[in-house]
């Protein structure tokens, strides 16, 4: 099986690479928990080397893409945002170099969220994701799909349209952070589990359904304190009571987009929270069984090679 | 002028208190940074003591009554909370005595926050507040007002309805408590500036409405970032900005109560903020123009000489 692309996923916290054959299919993996944050400026290029340099050497002429915050500007070279919409000639398109026709960073998106303001003017602010995007067209290739709503839970979440192929629109929920900000840093902190518990679902559904009905996080999250002050739910049920609130905020939000199938690019854990909250929508979600950011990167790469 | 009554407000942070004469004027007023948290269990009595025995000599058969997190579990003496709807005679009747016939704690108020659910069973959860209910009487009581709605801004925010003289409903907002998780702790703290910045009143106004056009401080929190990311505000207008988003956030959700004049509560800035928001939102406001605690403490305590 001869290498045809070196895929790298280089985030904040991990470096990830893949040597993918002509099809596709990974050749064999490496891990390690070097994200950009703990590689200094300006040693990006020894990093890469280190990690990845016997493959490069072993495959003379391999072709290396990499997503993710590697392209941000604390990264190793800024792969300036690509406005939506944007398919994958936009972003095979947009490729920064870092060494010109072996390897190349894979740009983020932008878009702009503009509200109705009543009387106001429209007011618009910019939206920004990094390495999603690779994962959207990994999925969308995967799945055979041209127009979908895919969603990607985590610290921000994406909630993404794609028509014909092009990434149209994207929203951000600092969903993940919110929770975590919640849970170990404000009052709330003081009648939660020290540790992570396993998710309690009816107390998780209890907390999607409270913030599916009500305004806002900020009013909801109190109530779990007043039921840890009443006795109301034990600090188990409350963590995954939180968890409904804080997901069950974003589906509030998304569910007036309507789409009622979804597809759910998730952690095992997270998958199957949203799963959950998602049915207590009426929506249904698809979740891509394959390693979708190779797949994403060897989809951009192909683009590539037949333009 | 003798000193009718020892009114004191004892927060997780402070402790204040003032002798107050027959007509309900302060004779003298004192302030301790001996909040309960500062006080060890157990040494409430003399941390009083030290603060007003002097005080409480010097007029025998002087009452005291006391507001605030000093009735909670962590206080001195837990006065547990009195359900909504709760008047003057409901307090009066419900307070926890330290000293039977000296020295009182105002219990706190319950009540309870249901939510249409769809097709589910309306779920109830709790709410709660201690020491803002002696304020909203002392407002209500300044202001000649038997009905009116009142908003408390703060850490945690109250929204509180009276109706007749008694407190009918409230609803807390973790307002203050958001905007320093997310001032302090989260990736938005890196692009605004260390130190608090005097307000910029257009970029806050920006901030309240994008709150008030959309669904969540979840999704618009992000733009916080987005416009530094593109240099589009400097670092003291988003924090002008983030201060909008989060305060016009509670008012979303608030201004379909309909309430078109509140009365608002609040220190000189934060009362600046809410009269610009509120005023956003096509609500007018007044400020009673007296220490409220303080005013609040005499009226329950005048309420129970005439009982």
């Amino acid at each position: 099986m001869t290498p045809s692309l070196l895929a790298v996923d280089w985030g904040t916290t991990s470096l990830r690479g893949a040597l993918l054959d002509a099809m596709g299919q990974v050749i064999e993996e490496r891990a390690f928990m070097l994200g950009i944050m703990n590689v200094p400026a300006g040693a990006f290029a020894d990093t890469f080397e280190t990690s990845f340099g016997d493959w490069m050497a072993a495959t003379p002429g391999l072709r290396c893409l990499m997503a993710g915050m590697v392209g941000s500007r604390q990264g190793w070279l800024e792969a300036p945002y690509c406005a939506c919409p944007a398919g994958f000639a936009d972003i095979a398109g947009a490729l920064a170099w870092v060494r010109p026709g072996q390897i190349a960073i894979v740009p983020g998106l932008r878009c702009e969220q503009a509200e109705r303001q009543g009387e106001h003017l429209a007011d618009r602010v910019p939206d920004v994701m990094r390495g999603e995007e690779t994962q959207v067209f990994g999925a969308m290739q995967a799945l055979g799909l041209s127009d979908a709503c895919l969603v990607l839970p985590g610290t921000h979440s994406k909630w993404v349209q794609v028509r014909a192929g092009r990434i149209e629109h994207f929203s951000t929920f600092m969903t993940g952070e919110m929770f975590a900000l919640l849970r170990q840093h404000s009052i709330l902190a003081r009648t939660l589990p020290a540790q992570d518990t396993a998710l309690d679902e009816a107390a998780f559904l209890r907390g999607v359904r409270r913030a599916l009905a009500s305004g806002s996080l900020m009013q909801t999250a109190f109530s779990t304190r007043t039921l840890a002050l009443f006795d109301q739910a034990s600090p188990e049920q409350l963590l995954s009571y939180l968890s409904g609130l804080v997901i069950g905020e974003e589906l509030r939000v998304q569910a007036r987009l309507g789409a009622k199938h979804v597809v759910l690019i998730a952690s095992v854990d997270l998958a199957r929270r949203y799963q959950l909250a998602l049915a207590e929508c009426g929506v249904s979600c698809v979740i891509p069984g394959v390693h979708i950011t190779w797949a994403g990167l060897f989809a951009i790469a192909k683009s590539m090679s037949m333009s």
